[in-house]
């Protein structure tokens, strides 16, 4: 066979796909209204880091003195890119739901207007959380050589940055863009943080790859939490029943929880001041102040595997 | 010392990295035939996941009116990309094993074009497929506030359509590509599908980081697998005497296995409709419709840290 | 509301960052010199690949005859690029410390060229190991078809290859840059090594999402680590005042470890020759040539879920 062969196969091939198209309208999925872009979103997260942090992401120095032209022009840019990704959002679903009026669109735009601003306004308050979530990894982590370090390179603190970003606009029930924001995060990090969950200040997530923290799961103030651990549903047979139900952990404030523990559960409490050690498996509350460890973990040790 | 100091130095560090070369022909590697090309192999995951899913991830916005110009141009695109990457695959692994006349290369090529045909005629069923995994994710998943948002966002559905196109190049025995694909799908969600892994219908994976999946597993329809699951091997000592040998799990249709657990040996079967709980670790086979769960899962609970 | 509410706003926004700049002198960490750039140390990373692994990465086909001139040529660009950004993590340390005389800045870059020629005079040797770490994976994995399949995809290869180089640049106590690269590698695999790490040669990782070794872990020659493999701390409540203690365990030769194991503790040593089975919780040291299991894992199974 040759390229002949593929010229004469495409009519139908176009006609296989197309008619999947027709089928499903998800696949198109209103093309007549643009989406949310998901590269446009990374920029916007680019952005608010470069804000943040400016000694570390900008591409040019930041001096203090003119530190106001910079930051000036960058909200500019920030609210140019993230207004028209949220109207875009607010129109999707809206045609989602059949809302298609030409007034419903306009009050998008108006609703996109207002969310963008507060969103923006925001900003310095978590800008100061997040200082304090560096400090949290600076103190809980030996191997922290300095806190310029954490910024420029730990994952953690990178998943925690993007969650409480991505959490404002999930208060502000904006669909599709925290969700691409914290799965954007989770591909580079790891860390899977649901942009609904609500966490305290001075959070500190080591390593972190496998980490999973529910869209209902409440966290306090001064919390730790190494790679592996679940903060996460007992059971989702319920599936879309389940929607807005607590189906997550409550973690009260300094409690630190080890190397792939799984706490899961809406009505599990783990009470201020707890220690849960690698590897537990907690389905049930702990009262305040608990050490939790798995019983002397029983292993069978077999010596000198010479003979076998 | 200074930028001299190095330029001296330059010869003798030229000759000994040259000299690695010459005596480990891996380094080169067939330098004379180009290879497959990775950053191409992940253009050709792009444009394929544009042809599926054109409402999300298409530059422009395709109406269904048009779609068949959209499509024809797109499906013409692919084949010009993939086939040269196939016929490079198999030239290249035909010189590895020494075969080098210019009729095998020929043969090569032939069979390229051959294998990128069926490839896209693969296309329109595994296009109904996907919105199947779709349907799980959204059924099986009570954060899931709407389909688009999974197709947006899910790191399981990445994978799995990642894993459902390379599978096709494993099938056609094509070497080098399905595994570049699978671990680019790896290196973005944490999820680890082996290309040969037989994966039936309605498949979710929710979180995913740490989800590994081998080369021999079987999985049935209706499946729901969680984040740390593993679906491997019991012992890989025997290394390269183990190849093509069933070393991986066999799970039944409409079976839930919950975060964290290990199922392991290629003559594990977890019969149809089981349950398996998170953590847990099984290396035999379980009948139709059980629930396994760690035995309470025994902790050692100390309460009131003060004194310590 | 519309734009010019944005506008109206906008300048007391931009005040409350920069009073946050301001406060805290870690956002904008001494502006006026340079840091290291993460993009250009990925570039680095990127450069070393393509004169480690040419037949696999390089953008052309190199032929051994014309060898010289492409290693030549890279090297010299390595150099180029390296030695800038090990001067500005070295300045920006100093500065950080206080020592910012001009003399300090001129041994800064002194230093900087020295350490830069030194890690050149690594490669060769680092070359050889790679090629160990190649054979490893190939001996250890019945999956793996060919050892080019390995240089191509293989997560693990990845990882090691950026912690060995890394690992120079550590021994040097170049800061910043060795994490930046491993945390880059994480990223990319959800393979997390500490530059910090001592490890011996044919090591290899399968899979190796989650797995964490930490800085001050000692692991030996032919060492086979699982997915989910954790070498880490016992307890970092120490914070800070842990740094430079030995904290993480010691892995002797010929040592295999199965999936989602946690080895724990600086003091703990798994004798040579030992097994660890998967998901074993280990607190303690093991002697030589040891098998260790959880035991008979403790499972209820409860057959027929029809009646619940």
């Amino acid at each position: 066979m040759n390229d002949f062969t593929f010229q004469n196969e495409l009519p139908e091939l176009v006609k296989s796909i197309t008619d999947n198209y027709r089928e499903e309208s998800i696949f198109l999925a209103n093309s007549c209204c643009p989406k949310p872009n998901r590269s446009e979103i990374i920029g916007i997260i680019r952005e608010i880091r470069e804000l943040m942090f400016p000694g570390y992401f900008a591409a040019e120095q930041i001096r203090e003195e003119v530190a106001d032209y910079y930051v000036g022009q960058r909200l500019n840019n920030l609210y140019e890119k993230l207004t028209p990704q949220i109207t875009r959002a607010l129109i999707h679903e809206a045609r989602a739901k059949g809302e298609v009026c030409f007034k419903k669109e306009a009050d998008c735009k108006e609703r996109a207007t207002q969310i963008s601003l507060d969103f923006m306004k925001h900003m310095p308050q978590i800008q100061k959380l997040l200082v304090m979530d560096v400090q949290a990894a600076y103190d809980g982590d030996p191997a922290a050589q300095s806190k310029e370090q954490i910024i420029f390179s730990y994952p953690g603190l990178y998943a925690i940055f993007v969650y409480r970003f991505a959490h404002i606009l999930y208060q502000a029930k904006v669909p599709y863009i925290p969700r691409i924001m914290t799965e954007y995060a989770h591909s580079r990090t790891g860390i899977d943080i649901n942009a609904g969950a609500v966490i305290g200040k001075y959070f500190f997530i080591d390593h972190g790859t496998g980490v999973v923290i529910g869209e209902t799961a409440i966290i306090g103030d001064n919390v730790k939490i190494y790679q592996g651990v679940t903060i996460g549903a007992l059971s989702t047979r319920g599936g879309q029943a389940l929607a807005n139900v607590k189906r997550h952990p409550t973690i009260e404030d300094n409690v630190t929880i080890y190397s792939g523990a799984s706490i899961l559960g809406g009505e599990t409490v783990i009470g201020e001041g707890s220690v849960i050690g690698g590897n537990a498996f907690i389905t049930k509350s702990v009262p305040k102040r608990s050490r939790v460890s798995i019983k002397n973990p029983e292993l069978n040790i077999r010596e000198d595997l010479r003979n076998e």
